[in-house]
């Protein structure tokens, strides 16, 4: 950021700060905010909230607005109950308020996951390559990260999965399904066997559940009570990205154990009020989820058709390639006012699904991407 | 939490889980949250917000809400300008959006400094009694805390802090002015004294600074850019508890730090967008603390001519006893429809300055409580 000389601090360098020693050096995490027309970095939802929640979400800002000298309800406890009951719709499981869990963003949610069973001198394990928020929250949290590996194709090999837990014995086990960046899904009997695997908690990460067509693993809670935490978003197919509105179903006993490192008052009255108000419309909202995944077939059937290898995906982003050059590449869809994301996996870009009509910019300037680029 | 036995994990409890073991047997922190007439417990501003500013924050919002299926600025740099022009019309300093940070509380603002500068091996120091939740956060993020005392009459003796600070060499010392829940603010000289001996960075907790006579901290920033960080927030004499906005101001490399602990998009446009709002109103919503030091002063003479010990304030809450039992004259307090605080200090209750008419249901329960019990 530019800074003025006049401002008090300017001439002081991060150098000169008595920072910790594991964070000297580091960057900041996140994709580049730029202004391009067509953004399919980020996996948000193309399609704006429509007109009725907006007004929906406004009116009921309106409301708790009145009460904005008062703190939040510190449980939140009317939200957990909506959120309870749109996953009850959605995987037929009795929940109620007690099972479910939200924070800005499931970025905390995972973040109080780690303060309350992981942190330092207890270990955490994904397969690589994931939700590379993952390992930094465990970082965060100083809790020792392990990555195992996956399939070549990026699939999850239960059994090399299950060997890897026996091995390492963590107190946290990552599972993404579907996968972020890579796509699929894992099924409920893979979930099945790392559970009985598992010493400790196991974190299914169901960002981009919406988007897959198996079961989600709020099915197995009753199974795995001491075990299971299902953590979810409304960042995705929900179209909330911007209202910062992460969620978990767990046994209660977890959420009381989320309660014990819970910054009190975590969630404001203005994200309560909007997150009940964007459930009210989910049915409108989810009805993009159907296109969404029907645009995804048809941009995984195009890149194919354009030589480009396609990692199957059961999420609203496409992870393909091979890049001789990734970075290259990335910037020449930047130059063609198409942002997508270089995930770090090489050889490798991912895009989100967009609209039909960003869809059409994408698979343009792939086109142009695949007659300059080595993709072999 | 009533649980119906039918839901997934009701018959599990907590001791049944990995949980850390340091996390074994503690409750969640918070303030009851108790449906009475009148709630002089946790430090709001008792005056709602004018009808203008709810109608500005509720317009905003359906501004922002267009565009809810983006994430917000990762950034908050127009939220950043604008507390950094608040600031800067208090302080009369030269502040820019690079000397500004903010997050959901001052909670969670308090949290990514000991993620930055604490840690595992690092130590906090603070001088109690003050806020509590300051050591519940050097907990969570794994940072030793020293509790250094304060004279009997609970103000800071900065001599004594001195000397605590060189004897602890503390990576992080925790300064409240106004304290809470005692009251007294620190002089400006004080602070210096104690700035020139921190071996590390001194957190300055601004969170009742409007309603203080003695100046800002934030004058000191330019003189120890790499040790001072002033924290503030919107939630007392802004009128914005529920609307969860803490923020900071330091050195622009203080706030790069910062960024490397931060969860990404851990604002949500909702939040960044009402607080915007709110602080378009700031003449009108600070147009109450004047009332409010002035009740503040009358609730004091009122209290000592009952009888009771009141401890010199400097923010929007009293601290008076001395109670032989103060858990049951809070519940007298309570049984009365007057919530106020026992915030664990030996023989003292913490009541919020409200309303001229909450303080005189406030006060006749003080003629009841000095007519009935020890208050000697």
């Amino acid at each position: 950021m530019t800074t003025s000389s006049s401002i008090p601090g300017a001439e002081v360098d991060l150098g000169a700060l008595t920072l910790r020693a594991d964070l000297r050096g580091k960057s900041p995490y996140g994709a580049p905010q730029l202004d391009v027309a067509v953004r399919l970095n980020t996996n948000e939802n193309p399609y704006p909230p429509p007109p009725e929640l907006v007004a929906d979400v406004a009116e009921s800002v309106r409301e708790v607005a009145a009460h904005l000298h008062r703190y939040p309800d510190r449980d939140a406890l009317a939200l957990r109950g909506d959120l309870a009951a749109y996953l009850r719709g959605v995987t037929g499981v009795e929940l109620a308020a007690a099972n479910l869990w939200a924070a800005n963003g499931s970025n905390e949610v995972l973040q109080q996951i780690m303060q309350a069973f992981g942190g330092p001198g207890r270990t955490a394990l994904g397969f690589a390559p994931s939700y590379s928020m993952h390992p930094i929250i465990a970082a965060g949290t100083r809790t020792e990260w392990v990555a195992a590996p996956r399939r070549a194709d990026f699939s999850l090999d239960a059994a090399a999965a299950v060997r890897a837990i026996e091995e390492h014995r963590p107190d946290i086990v990552f599972v993404t399904s579907p996968n972020n960046p890579t796509g699929q899904a894992v099924p409920l009997d893979d979930l099945r066997l790392l559970l009985a695997a598992a010493p400790g908690i196991v974190v299914l990460d169901e960002a981009y559940g919406e988007f897959s067509a198996a079961p989600s693993g709020v099915r197995l809670l009753a199974e795995f009570p001491t075990r299971l935490i299902v953590s979810r978003t409304m960042s995705k197919a929900f179209a909330f990205a911007g209202g910062r509105l992460g969620y978990l179903a767990a046994a209660p006993a977890v959420v009381d154990a989320l309660q014990l490192v819970r910054l009190p008052y975590h969630l404001s009255v203005l994200v309560q009020a909007a997150a009940r108000a964007a459930l009210r419309h989910t049915e409108a909202t989810l009805g993009s989820v159907a296109a969404l995944v029907a645009e995804r077939e048809r941009v995984a059937a195009a890149l194919s058709g354009l030589g480009f290898s396609v990692v199957h995906s059961d999420a609203n982003f496409l992870l393909f390639g091979r890049f001789g050059d990734p970075a290259a590449a990335w910037q020449a869809y930047l130059d063609g006012d198409v942002l997508i994301r270089d995930v770090g996996i090489p050889g490798r870009l991912r895009m989100t699904v967009g609209t039909p009509v960003e869809n059409e910019a994408f698979l343009r300037a792939s086109e142009e991407v695949a007659a300059r680029f080595d993709i072999g």
